[in-house]
């Protein structure tokens, strides 16, 4: 089945409408017709080489929302009709300890993403940016009822990035939360930490956003190019969730953590980070990494969302519009999520 | 009262046998007639500038044991004769929330260090390299009956250093850990480890330590100056304790650990650790470092090396050899501790 999509022919290359290819639906197999797909700031990573090689062409987007349009004869958690998820991952081991646990995302053999990867059947996985996917039914999310589709999507990668780590690290009710960042990543993990209840504290360089944070539900806002704000606020935070893609002084942001606080990083910063050994001694303070998440944290986070009525604030484009928002995506000039109207694939 | 000791008369010089001033015994206070005196890496650091500027004559050393040689009116904790040992810190607010919980050593106000500091009368304190110290009773340790007191000294800042992350970070029954690094604290860390439960892997650069590694608790060796120890081990650790003082390849140690391993760091490299942000995401691991230990955390360590017969490894020296030791310590050529007989402060 050939599917109208929108990829990159090479590395580096702006994305132009093509058609790709979609295995047959096996047995436990759905068939996804796209309504939305988000752009994330890893589809431009990816498709810039800044992640290394890549098969060409490749089609982004792992932000994907959709109904089924078929099933295969063995899948029974979804029907015809049904709106659904697919996220950065289609498919793992289902074997090795973290697929055991849950944490498809860290199979040792290596999870299948929703683009790029090698599939099961050896063929290479073509993302979201298409009117069609196939994909195995364990890893098709169900979309509760009452989250705006379109507004959903980002929550299938941007979402589940940051819910993962605010709830891994206790991000609940007298609990103070700093959130670096208020892109895609970070105007999500306001709304989340807030609707977790913790005392929100948006992070961001200038004091342009201010407003934006405190409509987003941060309780407190402070400009990281002031350098008062790293005395200011110097042991505040039980944890710190950087979602900022660039590099930044990361002993400064440690020391804005209490003893024993967290800084967990899903940024990704092109440079390595520069960690002052002694900052991290003298706080016990942790930094961590995380990965997106596994599927049933992902179900969880949905549901989470949609009983706090939370999706991203989205800019609708179409097609056609898509390198102009990557351009945009780069300065940082969108609030706070492209999504792409998957009609316009043709 | 002026003591016999050893300082440094000024930063970079080696020691000398001088005199000090100790403070008249208050209500509170204890005087310590020192019997043995480690020397830790820390004294060397601190005396050759390495953590900046210090005043000067300075005393090191802050792994102490001794015997109780009087008492303040209100101390009911010690009595004269009894053997105690003095650790890292003699102070802190007693007021903050750190020290509320037990964490003397992240004091908030600053605790003050057994030498270096300024102590609560506005006088710097002089270390353990003296034949007396008058210490606040709130930081004076019992140290068990059936440890041997030479070879217990090092417990009061190596012991700890190494026993609080291992058991912070649950080294114990069906837990692999990695201690890096055989020195004074390394040393330690695998007789510990074996001792928690641990299935314990020595890691050191060249293969000659292996028998001695072996002989301290490790159920495995590895060699890190063989790149195939990096690939052969990855992803096999739930702990790595790092206690090694010089640079090393950050990323490559953090390959070792499994998901949500963590590496808690409690070497003093003097540059920073260049942190691979992706190395941690991809394992949601956890990098940490841990700074010696509470008063409370102290005194369960001494009481459990009690339990299991566990003390340095050392070499005991007189005073006149401690610059010499200074040297050896340099080029690791002790196994594993140099303590001092107070006896030869004269």
């Amino acid at each position: 089945m050939r599917v109208n999509a929108y990829a990159a022919p090479a590395e580096g290359l702006p994305l132009v409408p093509t058609t790709v290819e979609r295995r047959p639906v096996g047995p436990t197999d759905v068939l996804v017709a796209v309504e939305y797909s988000g752009i994330c700031h890893s589809d431009l990573h990816t498709v810039r080489g800044e992640w290394g090689p890549r098969p060409y062409p490749l089609v982004p987007g792992h932000e994907i929302v959709g109904t089924v349009a078929e099933v295969g004869a063995r899948v029974t958690a979804h029907r015809v009709g049904d709106r659904v998820g697919v996220g950065c991952l289609v498919n793992s081991c289902g074997q090795c300890a973290p697929c055991a646990g849950g944490d498809q995302q860290y199979c040792t053999a290596g999870p299948v993403f929703t683009y790029g990867s090698t599939d099961v059947d050896g063929s290479t996985t073509q993302g979201g940016y298409a009117t069609h996917l196939v994909v195995d039914a364990g890893f098709v999310l169900s979309v509760p009822a009452g989250l705006d589709p379109a507004a959903a999507a980002p929550l299938l990668c941007a979402g589940i990035t940051t819910y993962a780590p605010l709830r891994r690290w206790g991000a609940g009710p007298g609990r103070r939360v700093a959130v670096v960042g208020l892109g895609g990543l970070g105007h999500l993990a306001v709304k989340i930490a807030h609707a977790l209840g913790a005392e929100v504290t948006a992070l961001s360089r200038s004091p342009k956003k201010e407003e934006d944070a405190r409509r987003l539900g941060a309780d407190h806002f402070s400009a990281t190019a002031d350098p008062a704000t790293f005395s200011t606020l110097a042991g505040r935070f039980d944890l710190l969730l950087n979602t900022v893609s660039a590099d930044l002084d990361i002993n400064a942001h440690l020391g804005l953590l209490t003893l024993d606080g967290v800084l967990a990083n899903v940024g990704a910063a092109p440079g390595p980070l520069l960690v002052d050994g002694h900052r991290l001694g003298s706080g016990r303070r942790v930094l961590t990494g995380s990965m997106i998440g596994g599927v049933a944290e992902t179900r969880e986070m949905l549901e989470f969302c949609a009983a706090h009525g939370i999706t991203a604030d989205i800019e609708l484009i179409p097609a056609a519009s898509i390198n102009t928002a990557y351009e945009r995506v780069l300065a940082a000039d969108v609030r706070h999520r492209f999504v792409i109207d998957a009609a316009t694939f043709v």
